[in-house]
């Protein structure tokens, strides 16, 4: 998932999808991209779960699936939370050393 | 950033620095990675921004840097947040359509 969202075509695609649902051809209009290239690129979005699309006739409409993003946010924020308790260990670590020492 | 946190070996270092700061050896030692791979993943983890380290004598200290973090949670949360104002805007849209229906 964050392989896929490590290219900036593929944020930008994202970052349109999640204004809303676009067809493959408006996905592409904003981006400097060729068509084949907006395809690749959406191959690997829907490969990391990040982005679904589904054919009616012959127009390909694709979203953001709302639960990979979420998955992704809540890796990073786990990480956040330890890393500030982490800091409030030592935080409490230096307070009671100062506090023996002034004792 | 997004590609650094691609490798599933580097995520298990970012893992583990978020519990606190850890020297090279320390980092290597739960994982099964030999020292240089180590150091390779350390080079694309502080190219990105996300990992800090200083080296004190002979030992490399590494720690997460918390405002790379931040800025990928936050760019994450605003696509988040962007889906559900959409998503938002849809349901109003629907109940009016409803609405004009039954009236």
């Amino acid at each position: 998932m964050f392989a896929a969202l490590a290219d900036p075509g593929r944020r930008s695609m994202v970052e349109q999808l999640s204004r809303g649902p676009a067809t493959v051809t408006a996905l592409a209009a904003p981006l400097s991209m060729s068509l084949p290239a907006v395809m690749q690129h959406l191959r690997v979005l829907e490969g990391s779960g990040l982005v679904r699309s589904e054919k009616a006739g012959r127009v390909r409409t694709c979203r953001v699936n709302p639960a990979a993003l979420r998955t992704a946010e809540e890796w990073i924020a786990g990480r956040r939370t330890e890393l500030a308790a982490g800091l409030d260990r030592l935080g409490a670590h230096l307070a009671r050393e100062q506090h023996e020492e002034t004792s």
